[in-house]
């Protein structure tokens, strides 16, 4: 082959680099051919951020040494195969089935393709311009229509040390897409009229340019900071779920929009990602919960085929909604099938529901509670209290045969049954549910709520057992008060993890390193990720210890530091999301080891972390995840009971930490110091919000006031 | 052909209900065979209001005085044929071309298809039961799978006199539905999970019961009322606006969803459809101005394909939004194509622009203004004032070569060039547009508009000349300040319309009764439909006085009546929207004239009125007009400045309306007899309400309150 790629052999000096700030990628390097002839080549391109349906690339080629005819070829390819992920290689890797392509003259090449399964009209349309320094006589354009790759070669003249710059426009319109008639024709119509290329580029900087002003965090330290870190995860959440997914159907796909991994299909990552989209780009989390709200019925179904009322959402899913979950997956590494019972992962729910009230009390959006939040809430509400049954013996309730998310234990040893007893996440995150199924019942009686009871068919008798749930809920303790991750997770073998660690390196495949030998991870005292703590993640301890206190167990300070303590020694870190919640949890009982969980936690998709699996993908959970713990945990705003939440607890390394967030349509400038906290409330005419500064009285801010607050000093405090 | 239909010879007691409350349709005849076989065959069908891709039919057959086999025959019909309409006969009629068809033996047929030119994808399934008073295997099935037309042939023995009933069950989807993977396999699951006969009208039946409660006016007179006609009119507005269009990509057709007529395009009815949405299904009015919106860049492309800034709208569109209009008629009366100017009628941006605001006004969804009602207004806004120039001989911004909502007149007698010199309607709406584009400038810049005003790039100077616009358009008078539909109305032929109706009765097709001696409206002061008047049905005479002196027109009640005498003589009422118009302008003036247009714009869909063609669907837009007169004309109710504004002036025919509404998320009964008006608002925690009862001190109402205004006598009242 004649053609010069980036990876041929005589490419020199290749670069490639991405600017966060907008998203465009740089690739420079250098080629020179047998004969001596250099030649320069610089791309800059990018996916535009203003016009969703545009993609565009410049190249310049620099002749360095020579003159003569440079040939640059160009093409739409229908024949794309997905093959990012090794472990796939097995399974189907072409899922495009090209349907019609072709040239028109004034603009360039279209193709129209159909996904394989789904049926799927896509339609491709590119426009390439040469501008050389001489006439454009010295250009000639060859089309070659070859099914499913349409493409075009330009032969330029070229003189030593001048120039040619080329520019490709593609536009990209599926069927699915709204204000369009076909797809093809919309892309070539598309295409015929995109702006010049320094237009385009400006237009998508620009947007990039509002949506950091509103998802920005500010990280100060005295000395090197993980700011780059950060920024790269900002990147990758607001290009996965930017406001442009306001009109799609689109979920959180837990690889964002970067990867083949998982078949871009999707899990609980929302959870994570909703806490920081609420208060950023509140617009986008009502899409990605609508994504959900439009597959109620599949979930209601999957429900009603398990004999239980209410909804039931799959762990994993894609187009339509129906649970995805491989029942056996092949480990490369054992070269085996293994069962797989991730599916009894029901909790999924239970974060969809989280979300939907993190959504509604970031912004106060009543009309979204009742058209849409609501019914997602109380149908997710209604299937775990319908899981929930009466133990006769204790008069409490209890769940069995579920998962909880850590995935080290899906069954008890020894048993052919897939799921556990009364995983302690699930059962205390339905009565949280619960509590707030109910709330929002009340909240929305005064609002004709009454529409959404009556048609979901929400009587007084299913409310009355919901509240019964709330006070009656089953959570298993041992013996010292530290929550159980499950029934008997106390009766299981302990397991030396850190001296496993010390002798095998990373054991972030710990359940696989086990099943080689023939062992499993179910039976020992160990957890793949946070699972009880990942409750002093949603809920904050104050909250937790109210809720299991209405339930009548005691679970003060000492319990929650066994608690944290307990677990903390028992993690393997198998999932992203783990270090996440470490750093969490340890925020306000061991700075150390939280920061050094939350410098991990924002190494997972940069450099060369054991067990990095970028190719596939980007970990958009837990880039989430990091953003979170800086606003929520390390500046301490939680947005709980109508009321904007601040407590503070910067760790030593951080000197400043800046964000704007939305609450309730107020833009707030919020920063905090070692010392102090301030609020800075943009002009606006929104009503004055509650502001409940930790230990000290509630104050109010209006658009145009500022708030400020000394913070004390680390000795005064209690645990959290 | 052996089978029997509702129309073959020996059918008798044919007859066809619709039941209003939930849109049943009911069918029974009786048919007896040359042997004298007598069958009674019972229809009930409808399309489900609960399951949007839900359709059932039951068929009851009794066998009067005979047994034997009774054969029956289903099938889905993808070689239908669109052939409602006369006068697209000559032209494409098959709009499917089927693409797979099947059987699956648990449930029924099944079929895809694609629309011609936009290549959507349909996949309907069906699902047939037969219920015998005998045993199961009196009932035998023959499939036949034709291309384009699956069948199924069911041979039931029965018994005289005993019942037999086939349940038919049909689920469409389309490529565009979202949540699912491909519409035929998406139809085909959907028909197998759908829920018996009599739970599906269960939950239809009680879907549409809400609907009306949120949306029935109730007329009481002493007499014979037309509650019929309105109640028509309801449920035909509600049918093809429903909630259900909420996550849909729907637009206001002019014949609603209930024919062929206009090929379902797309012109200004939305204008009547949703001032009577905004007020009662709010969440419907919100989806079908985000169809306007994702079809901004169309707009903003015809704008700039005629060198203007802003949006410029299509008067007739379709799917991607582009104009639509053909630039020939065919009139089949003239046997001749004719030139077509209508895309002219530029205003049918003022009617997104305004029904934008009403929207807001009804529901303060500042939320909905700021992501997509703002950049609607501003870009049309933008649009009508680049349309504007200003003429340095008198100071005064112009708008030229345009037409009004009147389509007698598309140019000047004798011009070539389309289009008229300074409509008022379109003149005095565009100040109306830019004076609220400025308010909701000011209204944002307290709620982060800056987004949209940077993003659409409207500084300062844009602004300021929008300003100097709205108090410097200029507007064409008579000389005895009659506003004059054009420059030059008044120099026009005048034309004895009365006369004209007299001598040859329906003048409904003036235009082309004209045309076949060779003579054309455009010569006459003349007008099909309420063009000037139309300004005194979207606008308050306070308001439209209002604005006219702020452009230093003085314009008092004289005027205002010599303006409506004027025209009320010189229209043709050729537009089913006319009467409506002018129905309400005589509302305060002419109460018997008032009452007249009403009754007759009431029967325009019903009975035999001449020139009805209903057969092509209803005329939507007038059937919410009429909704509309009594609502905010009758009763007086008007959303403007933040305030609901009630000004009722009964008919003397009518003792009592009765309505509910939705304002700014409060529901309100609303009573108004001859002597007082009264407001229950529903139990509500929203902020409280202002009320402005006309002629008496601003008011206040909270959830729970109940207010009553008693109302000055007609003697007290000066025109309105």
């Amino acid at each position: 082959d004649r053609w010069v790629t980036p990876e041929r052999r005589g490419v020199r000096e290749s670069r490639r680099t991405v600017g966060l700030g907008a998203g465009v990628l740089y690739r420079r390097y250098r080629y020179v051919d047998r004969r001596g002839r250099a030649t320069t080549v610089v791309t800059r391109r990018f996916a535009s951020m203003a016009e969703p349906h545009a993609v565009a690339m410049q190249t310049t080629f620099v002749p360095e040494n020579w003159s003569g005819v440079l040939h640059v070829h160009t093409a739409i390819d229908g024949r794309v195969t997905n093959t990012q992920v090794e472990q796939y290689a097995p399974f189907a890797h072409r899922h495009l089935r090209p349907d019609g392509e072709g040239h028109d003259p004034a603009t360039g090449l279209w193709l129209r393709a159909r996904t394989t399964q789904s049926d799927v009209g896509i339609g491709v349309a590119t426009r390439t311009e040469v501008f050389t320094p001489g006439a454009p006589t010295d250009v000639r354009r060859r089309v070659t229509i070859a099914r499913g790759r349409p493409q075009e070669t330009y032969a330029i003249a070229v003189r030593e040390g001048q120039p040619v710059r080329v520019h490709k426009t593609a536009a990209y319109h599926t069927a699915r897409d709204r204000a369009i008639s076909e797809p093809a024709s919309a892309a070539r119509q598309a295409v015929a009229r995109a702006a010049p290329f320094t237009e385009l580029l400006a237009a998508h900087v620009d947007a990039w340019r509002r949506l950091w002003e509103r998802s920005h965090l500010e990280l100060h330290t005295d000395g090197p900071a993980p700011v780059l870190a950060l920024n790269l995860h900002t990147f990758h959440l607001v290009a996965a779920t930017s406001p442009n997914v306001v009109d799609l159907d689109a979920g959180v796909g837990a690889r964002g929009l970067h990867g083949e991994g998982y078949r871009g299909k999707i899990f609980w990552d929302e959870l994570f990602v909703h806490r920081v989209l609420a208060l950023h780009l509140p617009e986008a989390s009502r899409a990605l919960l609508l994504y959900r709200w439009r597959r109620l019925d599949a979930a209601r179904q999957a429900a009603a085929a398990i004999g239980r009322r209410g909804a039931m959402f799959p762990w994993e899913s894609g187009s339509d909604g129906r649970e995805e979950t491989p029942p056996e997956v092949f480990v490369p590494e054992l070269r085996r099938w293994v069962p797989n019972h991730s599916a009894y992962q029901r909790h999924v729910g239970l974060a969809i529901g989280y979300s939907v009230w993190q959504y509604y009390q970031a912004t106060g959006d009543v009309d979204f509670l009742r058209t849409y939040g609501a019914e997602l809430m109380l149908e997710i509400a209604r299937f775990f209290a319908d899981l929930a049954f009466e133990n006769p013996r204790t008069g409490r309730y209890e769940i069995t045969g579920v998962m909880g998310p850590d995935e080290f234990h899906d069954s008890y040893p020894g048993s052919d049954e897939p799921g556990l007893s009364n995983n302690a996440y699930t059962n205390v995150m339905t009565v949280w549910l619960l509590r707030h199924a109910l709330e929002v019942v009340d909240l929305l009686a005064h609002h004709y709520a009454a529409r959404v009871t009556d048609r979901l068919g929400i009587g007084e008798h299913e409310l009355a057992r919901w509240a019964r749930i709330t006070t009656r809920m089953y959570v298993p303790f041992h013996d010292d008060r530290v929550i159980s991750q499950f029934d008997g997770y106390d009766r299981l073998a302990p397991f030396d993890l850190e001296g496993y660690a010390a002798r095998h390196g990373d054991i972030s495949r710990l359940d696989v390193m086990l099943a080689a030998r023939g062992d499993s991870p179910d039976r020992y005292q160990i957890s793949k990720q946070a699972d009880v703590l990942m409750l002093l993640y949603l809920l904050s301890a104050e909250e937790l210890r109210e809720l299991l206190g209405d339930l009548g167990y005691d679970w003060r300070a000492p319990a929650l530091l066994r608690t944290v303590d307990y677990y903390v020694h028992r993690v393997s870190h198998g999932s992203t999301l783990s270090r996440v919640v470490h750093a969490w949890v340890q925020a306000r009982t061991d700075r150390v080891a939280s920061w050094e969980c939350f410098t991990q936690a924002l190494a997972v998709d940069i450099g060369h972390a054991p067990g990095t699996v970028t190719r596939e993908g980007v970990h958009l959970g837990a880039m989430a995840g990091t953003l979170d713990l800086v606003e929520r945990c390390y500046m301490g705003i939680e947005t709980r009971d109508d009321a904007l939440w601040l407590n503070p607890r910067l760790p030593e390394e951080v000197a400043t930490l800046h964000t704007l967030i939305t609450y309730r349509g107020q833009q707030l400038h919020v920063t905090a110091t070692q010392s102090d906290m301030t609020l800075v409330a943009a002009p606006c005419d929104v009503p004055p919000l509650t502001v409940r500064p930790a230990g000290q009285a509630p104050a109010s801010i209006c658009g145009g006031q500022t708030l400020t607050f000394p913070l004390k000093r680390p000795a005064e405090e209690t645990a959290r």
